[in-house]
């Protein structure tokens, strides 16, 4: 069976634009990996005659339906007697659902309003979706074809009543008979068209389990798609793809999930024991600040410079002046100065430094927009790369490229390292 | 005449929930600043039935429908024999089309495919809407009671087609007779409710203009909306409302428009000429990352220390030992010991530090998560500043606030200082 849902979102902040809807594609990923298909949303705002209009189309069309919002205390929430008007019957008072509204409210030790009650009301023949963080409880009725899953706008209480409500009520009809699985694992050092032509085996259409490659800020991600009758076989089934990815890919491989460079980098500093020290230019503390969102990190990073002048390298890292004279601050010969400095300075293991032209402004044609030298001093010395980012790119982008970019090298250099116990 | 649009967004990546639709809320902002409300979106996937039901729909019930995406040359791309179908007319090729889409291959010294001819097609009776930075040429037409505009889903191709094309023709029907006009005005340092007790006589309802306030990330924003017949005139009424609150909020307003903090520092920097560093310990660079993201910076700011460890203070910023030793590092004595020494070291006009614990590990009861202390140096002497910003937040909004109030500090100080030219 191909069941179909419609999702309907409800909110005059949707229809003008002001909010930006998030839940739609959330349930429509969730849906997917449910093995159902979101094949219409609808979005309407605060207006009674526009929700029976769309109730009744979806409840035409669709097996499930999922709405979210509207169901506040407010005059503007109508969900509940819309679908009491589309369903063609009354409003009841859930007495289960008024006393979960008076407890939320008593253990908040706040006054409850008159208007809260009517949130316990139910159209005839619903069922009430409990919602153990907010006073909105959800509904689940039959109307036409369709099972309509009600639920509130808030994320978080939307997410938790459709992992705790909806879906227990969808496997218990056995509309979810398998169960998707999504497994990423990111890369970062090749073009996303290398990575490609290195993986044509795992995209090659109709391969189980699908393997599909995806690129967002030069960290190539490699998506494997599992599929079976419960997590866990979902999971198995991606096993052997993942770790033929992590085999071939070696170094480049960041780790599983959302992982970016910062997150690798300080897990290679961790596990070495490692400690590292920034020296930056044109990245202006960007590396710094990525390196020190990350709980933790302390003992490995005892800190950096920026020198964005010529007088603070020097003064701050003691790159000789006459250097900067002869090749200028953009250049191979300063990076490798301000990494050793770095490094000499803050008594670190490792330091890296970034010095390149982030424009717009200040390119010239020798030295144009987006060309950065990095310098990466270590115990046995001191070397230097060149990036040309491209002199169309946006500061933003060559300022977090090159941050990226100097981030890696360091990972890279520490994955040959031992393990800080094994070091020992 | 109270005109009603629906927007159709088209493209099963957007109902499968794997890519965000921005278009929709784009559109409907739009055309709610020309005083059309959207009371609709609509969206659906890459199957024929779906998108004539959903034209169906929309020319029943709404005077305009705008449609993104749909328009490629691929067999996915559904919308044009979609409208033909559902207005129950046939398919002609468009002369003009074909010859603006062969001269942009042409101009693009690429050969041009034989399934882009097909994007020259258009519904009988339809006109054409051309599109100049892409293949894919718009289409007009009337179904049923409604307007049909079908734009390109690619969102710069779409915004140039509605401003260029569509609104042309909105204009020529009388169909936009009032332009509205949004202005913001963003403001730092207060919280949003003491803002708002201050503006009750501007936000009261049924005052002209409209006033609104929103908060994001502790930058509080006043929205005036504004009503003409011309965009001139939208914005002259205004005027009065947005100098009252420049006056009457004084050094709190950072600007006009999406203006953070960090802007406002730079603006300040170079109205006055002086020069600025940095210390940053619990901040891990996030100032001079927010300052050196700015173009044209460099002048004003000559750099700054990461000092993450004791060491990195006493050796990079000349903070003495013993003080750590006795106030501890997250203290006033050291902060304004780190702002004295960054400012002497870099040999800056100002210098601002910021020490504290962003937790989430590391607080102590006496030193909570979210304690920080700030230090600003200046030719006066050196003052500090404790902030509380709360042990339940996590280190993102802890860094993140701590920064922005230490730009403020130093932008509210430097607003007290006469111009460069002035100065000399």
């Amino acid at each position: 069976m191909a069941l179909k849902a419609e999702i309907v979102s409800i909110g005059s902040e949707l229809t003008s634009g002001w909010s930006l809807d998030t839940n739609a594609p959330w349930l429509s990923r969730a849906l997917g990996e449910l093995g159902i298909a979101a094949a219409w949303h609808a979005t309407i705002g605060d207006d009674m005659a526009d929700h029976v209009a769309a109730f009744r189309i979806a409840a035409e069309r669709a097996d499930l339906v999922l709405t979210t919002g509207g169901l506040g205390p407010t005059q503007d929430d109508l969900v509940r007697e819309a679908l009491a008007k589309t369903a063609g019957v009354g409003l009841r008072e859930d007495a289960e659902s008024l006393a979960a509204i008076e407890a939320l409210f008593a253990r908040r030790h706040r006054a409850m309003s008159p208007r809260n009650r009517l949130q316990a009301l139910l159209p005839e023949g619903a069922e009430a979706l409990p919602n153990p963080v907010g006073t909105a409880p959800g509904v689940w009725m039959t109307i036409g074809r369709a099972v309509f899953a009600a639920m509130p706008g808030v994320p978080n209480e939307m997410t938790r009543m459709f992992a705790e409500q909806v879906v227990p009520r969808l496997r218990q009809r056995h509309w979810v008979e398998r169960v998707i699985v999504h497994r990423k694992i990111a890369l970062f050092g090749k073009g996303e068209s290398d990575v490609e032509a290195d993986a044509l085996d795992l995209t090659a259409r109709g391969r189980v389990p699908e393997v599909g490659i995806t690129a967002s800020q030069a960290t190539i991600s490699f998506r494997i798609k599992g599929e079976g009758l419960t997590q866990e076989a979902a999971w198995a089934q991606t096993e052997e793809t993942a770790r033929t990815i992590r085999d071939r890919f070696g170094p480049l491989v960041l780790g599983e999930g959302a992982v970016d460079v910062a997150e690798a980098l300080v897990e290679q500093l961790k596990r070495t024991g490692a400690t590292l020290a920034t020296a930056e230019s044109c990245t202006g503390g960007l590396i710094a600040h990525m390196i020190t969102a990350i709980p933790g990190v302390s003992p490995y990073y005892p800190g950096g410079v920026v020198s964005y002048a010529n007088q603070a390298k020097t003064d701050m890292l003691g790159v000789p002046a006459e250097l900067i004279r002869a090749h200028g601050a953009v250049s191979a010969e300063v990076a490798a100065a301000m990494a050793s400095g770095a490094r000499e300075r803050f008594g670190a293991d490792v330091a890296i430094s970034a010095t390149g032209v982030a424009g717009p402004d200040g390119g010239t044609a020798e030295k144009p927009v987006g060309l950065v030298h990095l310098g990466l001093a270590t115990a046995d010395g001191v070397q230097t790369r060149r990036l040309e980012i491209g002199p169309e790119q946006p500061r933003d982008i060559i300022q977090r490229r090159s941050a990226k970019q100097a981030m890696n090298w360091v990972r890279v250099t520490l994955l040959e390292r031992p393990d800080r116990e094994a070091s020992r």
